[in-house]
């Protein structure tokens, strides 16, 4: 008997056939005598179809009333979810964020969750009910309805494990694991049944879909067990822990890709201090996500400037580099959305030496150019051009011998 | 200046054009200086929607889900709505019934309004701001979400403009005001410019489906003058207030019609005490409303008992029927689901008698047979075969002459 916090994501309740299967789903694990606290999405692309629908109404809505419409989204599911287990006699209660007690800061469509209120929860566990949470939602101490941005049902369910002392949080998604590579791309890629934090972390933030960098930095923060696995197959998924005991010489777990990027670059920015911090503040005013920095050696008191942002923003991000760029004096602006980054990812690299080496040399050998380069301790990433990505994978995927690998954890995932 | 309570109907919220010129109708009333509060419904037939979908997942879901389910349609509209006010620079903020405070007792999906607390909207309205509030939902004390049941956003709209000393409530419909009868059946018809509360609650309580019952014996009970109009042309509506001006030959004012009708009859009921309460207690236990009683002399202690209900109950009623008459030891069950209501009503009934001889006359110079009679001091309501009440409304309408009625009234509800 045991504590779980299971996800499941919009396509796992996109239609009355997929709702009911989870309701059995659910029904397998109390039935063992779990108790159960059960995160759901919105259904399929309900969210995108309330968007779309408020942009005909008003193409720029304050972010107040975008939450109010889209936390619908989550209620229906959760009603229907709830319905579902009545009907094959699970006793359940249903809650969204703003009842349940997710208290999150104000900051309407990207809120960040301050606390959870775990006392309604408790009390309805103890009569033995599954508790169904609205995900990617929750409310200000003043009762305002807020959601929590990209990766908002995974972070609720995190933060649900975490606030609950969960034994187990599992992500129930629309693949079977967390894989070596992007399985449609890399046709060798295999599935991982362990993978550290720190990872997963670079592994999610590099563009692996699978789960959103915020949920795994929580479930490091509160060190709760996660576990990614298939809602549509019955197969030991992949658990995301604190020490997963690695053959030692297993360097490089996985590669990551991120198609959703673009680069800018300024020439001859003047050497002077404040000048990059002026220029990145004014992009993180705008809420734009800057990732990759390069700044060229110095060469007479000036630098070259480069950097990377998502691809959605970059006419913003350009409006805004080209006025700072007029009060700095740059010479020139160049930009490419026809690029893309991939990333190798291991925590054995810190003890490695040559990792990177290795990597360029592969992509060197498919005539792939290198754009930009960023490393840190257990990563190496690198823009390359966008047509390159899928010879780039195989590459590397053969490279590191990842067809190959096999990793061991005393925690499993099992099916 | 004043405060008004305005709301809108599925029907003028159903599409983005829809909600646009509602927008529109709430700024003109803005813009000189009026103080509003909009209730507004679930757009066009999303409630429906809801229902059958969550009927594929659970035949019989529980109240509690299904409100939780149903909420969410209102919560749409609103946060529309309120998109549409901002694109017109109209500071708006939007609420749900459990935000704003509405309190009810624990009925799910036929939950009633205990209290509203008004201190939120006071804040708000202080700052000039549009308040908008989802109709048809509430919250417990508990933070569960309840629903009202039928006629629930008309109550919501006469509730607030209640709680708040509103000096108006406009209900936005797709009729221009209240009729003399129905304009589709009777084309004769006029709009009314006034009526009084009683005379409003008979007409709803008889099938004129304006405005549901429940909201205007609450507008009665509060004094809330209610303006019924439409929010399609801008045109007067129709004032329903305590004590209209009328002319005082004015007997009859209107006339409605109820298709939703069933007829149960019980043969030969022995005349024994309790016989009829336990009847129509099991009825009521089963939440079937029963409508008209009647109950013939008494021959040799024995009864026959008929009675109506809606035709969406028979096959509920009738068993409970069959199960109590078995008991009661009844000699036979007749039923009938062709009949209809037509009723003629006025407050001149009280003090002009004859009025019901001469509605029989009219309707027995159409031929048509009177099934059932109920009568109350300010109304005339028979049971007819559902294919006489086109004919019976026309002949009604022409004998009373209300195509020549002019009503007056002090109050008005001025296009």
């Amino acid at each position: 008997m045991a504590l779980i916090v299971q996800k499941y994501g919009g396509s796992s309740v996109a239609n009355v056939e997929r709702i009911k299967n989870v309701a059995l789903n659910i029904s397998k694990a109390y039935s063992k005598g779990n108790k159960l606290v059960i995160v759901v999405s919105a259904a399929g692309d309900t969210t995108d179809e309330l968007i779309s629908l408020s942009k005909k109404v008003n193409p720029k809505p304050s972010n107040r009333e975008m939450d109010m419409l889209l936390a619908t989204g989550e209620q229906v599911s959760i009603a229907l979810l709830a319905m579902a287990l009545e009907a094959i006699e699970i006793p359940v209660i249903s809650f969204t964020g703003l009842q349940v007690g997710i208290i999150t800061d104000n900051v309407h469509t990207k809120a960040r969750i301050k606390e959870i209120k775990t006392n309604r929860m408790e009390e309805e566990l103890e009569k033995n009910k599954v508790i169904i949470v609205a995900g990617f939602q929750g409310k200000t101490n003043e009762d305002e309805i807020t959601t929590l941005g990209r990766g908002g049902s995974d972070t609720t369910a995190v933060a649900l494990a975490a606030a609950l002392k969960a034994d187990l949080c599992e992500i129930y998604t629309d693949v079977e694991g967390v894989f070596t590579a992007d399985p449609r791309l890399v046709k060798t890629a295999s599935k991982l049944n362990a993978i550290s934090y720190d990872e997963m972390l670079e592994l999610a933030s590099l563009g692996a879909k699978v789960l959103h960098p915020r949920s795994v930095e929580l479930a490091k923060l509160y060190k709760v067990p996660l576990c990614v696995r298939s809602s549509f197959v019955n197969k030991e998924g992949t658990i995301v822990v604190e020490n997963e005991l690695m053959e030692k010489e297993l360097v490089v777990t996985g590669l990551a890709h991120d198609l959703n990027v673009a680069k800018i670059g300024l020439f001859d920015v003047p050497d002077q201090p404040g000048v990059a911090s002026n220029l990145f503040n004014a992009l993180a005013r705008a809420n734009i996500n800057v990732d990759m920095i390069v700044q060229s050696a110095m060469r007479n008191n000036i630098n070259d400037i480069a950097f990377t942002i998502p691809k959605d923003d970059l006419d913003k991000a350009l409006e805004i580099v080209k006025k700072a760029g007029q009060e700095i004096g740059t010479s020139d602006i160049v930009f490419a959305d026809d690029v893309a980054k991939v990333s190798i990812v291991g925590a054995g690299m810190i003890s490695s030496p040559g990792v990177a080496a290795k990597m360029f040399a592969i992509l060197a050998q498919q005539k792939i150019n290198l754009e930009m380069i960023s490393t840190s301790e257990i990563k190496v990433s690198c823009i390359i051009k966008i047509t390159d990505v899928n010879n780039a994978l195989n590459a590397l995927h053969d490279g590191f011998e990842l067809d190959k690998i096999i990793v061991k954890s005393d925690d499993q995932c099992l099916a």
